[in-house]
């Protein structure tokens, strides 16, 4: 089950009394909720020995890490003075400050794990209701930026790794239909992104009228029914096009193994087949650590860091200079030479990586071959 | 250079007088002069062991086989009683019996030997000649069907694998600047077909004005001309586009040793990039003839034969009852099922193979590396 849900993730949206929301606020009336916020959050006990900083003092491949390990939005990625971040020493809590809302905590774990994030953020926002004066309506609840978090202001989503649904072209309607249900289903990086690397997000749209459990409950119905669906694709998959499948992941591993340059987004789309052929036991020397610490170090800033060579406060200060949104810079500044890093890194460590086994299909008349004949 | 001319080929068209040509000869009247012909070449000392046989005896594999050896051409193979074929035992000499003339010779020799080849078929002319009354002119030389053959009814022709010139986009000039000296440049089973696996056949158009010396004295030196571009280009690559090179055969190798459903072009392409690895010394422990081999093995009715699960007899039947040409049969019968017999084949064979060495390459700050920049 952890093998298809990737991680789980809740997030609660408070705001101050007595300040603007951010989008409204002046700079000096941000800085100092920054301050306000910044200092009640970093005294919780939860938050001991972690990391607290205003994104101005981020360069911009920190921030573009951040966004990548999914600790902060791509829109709190661009923010400057008067916004900030505090981190738990785990990476598992997170509070942006100053993104759209004042607060907004996100308690993140591994695998299927919607309750325990619950949990966490729950505990986080007690302790931080007693410390801070949260805008709050008796008929409405939570007061936020956006009407569409008023409320609970809580979102809770699963990030999916749905290659099974994909691959047998069945991902559109069950998006469809979990739609119906007033759920969204979206890209890696949230609302208008891409399904890179199979990946999807399913998270709650509304906050109004269920309580957090209720919507926590929810929404784990729905990513168990997604978990079977994507579970019976696979089985079928391999019943019936057995040798498709697996053109699809040699090739993939072929490619990831021996290309000289490659894109995120190729290499991101490849490892998740590489990943579905580590579920089916078609890698049963390899941990499956290493295909997932390699989506996450092959994304752009994780590899840039990697390499000593980047001159990494030219780099800011271009930043600053021409006001230019990071993820931008990043690529302008050298996507062709980070492509070719990307593929240096797959193929030393996949070098001592056997070929996927599918020793059914490679045995005459087995029952796979059989299968292949429908193709 | 036998790296880059993969063969070399004379053929001579010549007709007998007192026997119409076969494209105007009733059935009755092919079969009577194919009598004739195959008892004369059959009886040459230099035929001894060798095979022939009237092309309605010949399965649609069979033909197709030859096709892609180069002994008969694509004309020649949907050819039926009243048409012969006579092969000597090393393959090396064909007498394409009632194909557009009544007799084509062949002398076909690996590498640049384009003068032995010539050498070769003269041989077998003269010794023919005493034999049969061929149809000469004092005024025009050789009678043929086609007046584009008249004369010395001389084709010679070289195979060019040129994947140096195609990936430096530098092929199209070249072909053009051979086309003004009155050569042609045609794809690897001659006129109307495409360049796969960038081999390009090199033959002289004319047949009349010139002796057939000359014409192979000319034919010659543009080849050698063609040799010293494509490893001029390849050098070029090497140096300014490393990477951009190791990619491509990187990611061939990569494909070709993991898929497992692979056509027949992709595999032409992709080997075509891996022996232009082996050219250039980057599988250093593993012999050429492997990958002349696998480019062979790998066409259709050879992979078709070398499978004994394949119903050979029914096949044939199905060619003459519904009279198709005997490539689009071989495609109906089973695509899919090659595809996937081809890319069994092509893992077996590579599973041993190392990966291409890079070496220059892998040491950061290496001339390599700074070259790639450029990109």
């Amino acid at each position: 089950m952890d093998q298809i849900v990737l991680s789980s993730r809740v997030r609660l949206a408070r705001n101050l009394q007595n300040f603007a929301f951010p989008g409204w606020a002046k700079k000096a009336e941000r800085v100092r909720s920054l301050e306000v916020m910044r200092a009640a959050v970093e005294k919780l006990p939860v938050m001991a020995g972690g990391f607290a900083e205003s994104m101005d003092n981020l360069s911009a491949i920190d921030k573009q890490i951040l966004v990548e390990r999914h600790l902060i939005s791509r829109e709190h990625a661009i923010k400057g003075g008067g916004s900030g971040l505090v981190l738990d020493r785990s990476e598992s809590l997170s509070v942006m400050i100053n993104e759209e809302d004042h607060l907004r905590m996100q308690a993140l774990r591994a695998g299927f794990q919607l309750k325990e994030a619950w949990q966490a953020v729950d505990e986080m926002d007690s302790a931080l209701e007693s410390r801070l004066p949260f805008a709050f309506s008796p008929d409405l609840g939570y007061l936020t930026a956006c009407p569409t978090n008023v409320g609970t202001g809580i979102r809770v989503s699963a990030m999916l790794h749905l290659p099974g649904l994909v691959l047998a072209e069945l991902i559109n309607p069950i998006v469809q239909s979990v739609n119906k249900l007033g759920l969204a289903v979206r890209g890696l990086y949230g609302e208008g992104t891409e399904a890179l690397g199979n990946v999807f997000q399913v998270s709650n749209q509304m906050t109004l009228g269920e309580t957090e459990a209720e919507i926590v409950e929810r929404l784990s119905k729905v990513v168990h029914q997604m978990i079977e669906h994507e579970l019976n694709a696979r089985q079928k998959m391999l019943e019936e096009k057995p040798r498709v499948l697996f053109n699809h992941i040699g090739r993939a591993f072929g490619i990831l193994s021996n290309a000289h340059s490659i894109s995120s987004k190729e290499a991101m789309n490849l490892l998740s087949l590489v990943r579905l052929a580590h579920d089916l036991r078609m890698f049963p020397t390899v941990p499956r650590a290493l295909f997932d610490e390699l989506l996450l170090v092959t994304q752009p800033a994780h590899l840039q860091r990697s390499n000593p060579g980047r001159p990494e406060g030219g780099e800011r200060e271009l930043v600053r200079r021409i006001g230019a949104e990071e993820r931008d810079v990043l690529k302008k500044m050298g996507a062709e030479e980070r492509d070719v890093l990307r593929a240096d890194l797959l193929r030393a460590r996949l070098a001592d990586v056997p070929r996927p086994v599918t020793t059914q299909l490679t045995q005459p008349g087995g029952d796979a071959n059989k299968a292949a004949g429908g193709e």
